[in-house]
């Protein structure tokens, strides 16, 4: 039995999480979970995996769930919570399913304890990726990913040396405006936005993939992942979300890996490696799909992502920068307070207003964090 | 310095490892070079790579090379001579690039010897798989498949558990005749069928090609080679050859390799293995390529697909069969004794009026074909 925790349990990476443990009782054993909210749906997975201990990151849900529960769960709040349930010794993994910033300390922590992590949170590595995967080689943590791209990069890795390795081709649906202009991008809404056309994710990510900052977030987490420098790290469209990504050796061969869009793929890899496990969830049909296309990004229409090759050249607390700014004013956008188009613009700004401290240590990359929170919010 | 002979150096696949060897000429040694007519390239090949041995399969022609050479070199003739160098210890590979059930025996002996063997030579494990594979194991020699579609499937096992297969998904382009309905095959002349659309490969197998015979001695390559049922090996057409063959895994997971159509990739990767070496061959770029596309193939059109699945099926000596009366048949056609549907439509008469020899040895295979030639041809 492997014992898993999960942040983020009542998310869109985490329920599926679950579900994929549901479907394999025998092999999973649940220790952590938590969420922010959503104590009612909390509630069901308490009844239905029996947890140990749960953190409830609102402080009053936390002791609304109190009140109400009837199991002897161990109920905790807040981050310092959230890091006690990352760092509990009996996780063989971590599973980091909590969106934006708030996920990197008990990353972190449970990094350094020599657990591994089933990491679904991309801030973690955007924000501190050179301090986590240098913590991961000491304590012997492995940084299993979950999503699509990072595990088809990994898959197409195996068995592979470093040294060969040419370029990392990431694909990009081009998310919900991929056919729309620069000009038609100027005039869209929440709702259009909240589309994304093969992926079912939460809504932060499918902002930040119509924006196409997520896969700018995703190149700099392949830089950290596999240690790859950017410019070897490329972005190719390919609005059927079929190829999750490739790997270009030097011998010219390419490695790819394939898969119907489900998120459930890149989890059940995680949970299982270094194993594959049978499941029969419905197979890729090649004759079915019948066509797949691939073209270039249009980097003026796709600005975030020049930005977040730009941050992760320039290095230190400047991605920092790039993803927090990104998290506020996506939240801005979603609130209706800002346009489409103004959240990489302001981005963009942001950026260019900062101080770069090279070198950051954890504590810089969180001090940045909150003095940027603190300016935007 | 790796030492390598090669069977059949004039021919398509032993003129590009020539050329990979000329690429590579601190890495690789050429110890033996075999040749059928053709003494005037063997001529120049023998001054620019010096091997210590030859063979010329014609007994006239090797004389007359005998006269005119004024190296050492050690000239050999017909299939002892082949054999010979085959059997040469010093051989670290032995590139098997004859085309047809030549290739058998010298082959063999090479593997009994532990000698790896580049596989070029498809009659070799479409008539003596399980023989063949079976003496690889017993004395370690490595069978690594000089095509494009094993090699891709070898390179999408890397790192990988046989176990978990779930099934080969191999490509085929569809040959000269994709968009020709079978009414139209009827009339088709040799030279429309000698144009393949993207490889440049000797008459026989382009002939296969446009059969597709050359997908149904794949698929009972692939057999052997990778140890599936071939229940479980698949043929998609995709005309661009781009996606040079998949696995799929038992957890959904489909992995590929991709490149150009360029046969010099399986040729360095099977002669550079385990190691990938760096090449500065034209990369894939699939921007460029822009589409890939995938149908069924149609059974009723390329009914040699079906003939193979049911020689290997059927087993025994039924596939020594199907590959020899093809063998006689294409070359009938070659030679427009009979039309181009008549190539399969009398393999599968051969096969129907052939009584099978179940677990058949080496000298079984041998006879059957020796009596399937004569009666033919």
């Amino acid at each position: 039995m492997k014992k898993i925790s999960i942040l983020g349990s009542t998310g869109s990476v985490g329920k599926q999480t679950l579900e994929v443990v549901r479907e394999n009782r025998n092999e999973f054993d649940i220790v952590g979970l938590t969420c922010n909210n959503n104590i009612e749906l909390l509630k069901k997975q308490i009844y239905e995996f029996n947890p140990s201990v749960v953190c409830v990151m609102n402080k009053e849900k936390a002791y609304e769930l109190k009140l109400s529960m009837v199991n002897d769960v161990k109920i905790l709040t807040g981050i310092d919570g959230l890091i006690e349930i990352a760092k509990n010794l009996e996780n063989d993994i971590l599973v980091t399913a909590v969106v934006g910033s708030v996920g990197l300390m008990p990353t972190y922590e449970a990094v350094k304890l020599g657990i591994d992590i089933a990491l679904a949170n991309k801030e973690t590595l955007v924000t501190a990726g050179e301090i986590i995967m240098s913590e991961a080689k000491k304590s012997g943590s492995k940084i299993l990913p979950v999503d699509s791209e990072h595990s088809a990069i990994f898959q197409s890795l195996l068995g592979n040396k470093h040294k060969e390795i040419d370029k990392l081709i990431l694909t990009a649906s081009g998310g919900a405006f991929l056919n729309k202009t620069l000009e038609e991008l100027k005039y869209v809404e929440i709702e259009d936005a909240l589309k994304h056309p093969n992926w079912e994710m939460g809504k932060k990510i499918t902002i930040d993939s119509a924006t196409m900052m997520n896969k700018g977030l995703e190149v700099i987490e392949a830089k950290w992942l596999f240690d790859i420098d950017v410019e070897n790290i490329e972005v190719v469209i390919h609005p059927q979300s079929i190829i999750h990504s490739m790997v270009q050796y030097i011998d010219s061969s390419v490695i790819a890996q394939l898969g119907l869009p489900d998120m459930k793929l890149p989890i059940v890899f995680a949970l299982n490696y270094p194993f594959r496990k049978f499941n029969d969830y419905k197979r890729l049909d090649l004759t079915e799909i019948q066509k797949l296309t691939f073209f270039k990004p249009d980097l003026v229409k796709y600005k975030a992502l020049n930005l977040a090759y730009k941050a992760i050249k320039i290095g230190g607390t400047m991605p920092v920068v790039l993803n927090t700014a990104n998290e506020v004013y996506v939240k801005k956008f979603l609130c209706k307070e800002i346009s489409f188009l103004d959240i990489v613009n302001y981005v963009e700004i942001e950026m260019n207003n900062h101080k770069v401290i090279m070198n950051p240590t954890m504590d810089d990359i969180i001090m940045i964090e909150k003095e940027i929170r603190k300016k935007l919010e």
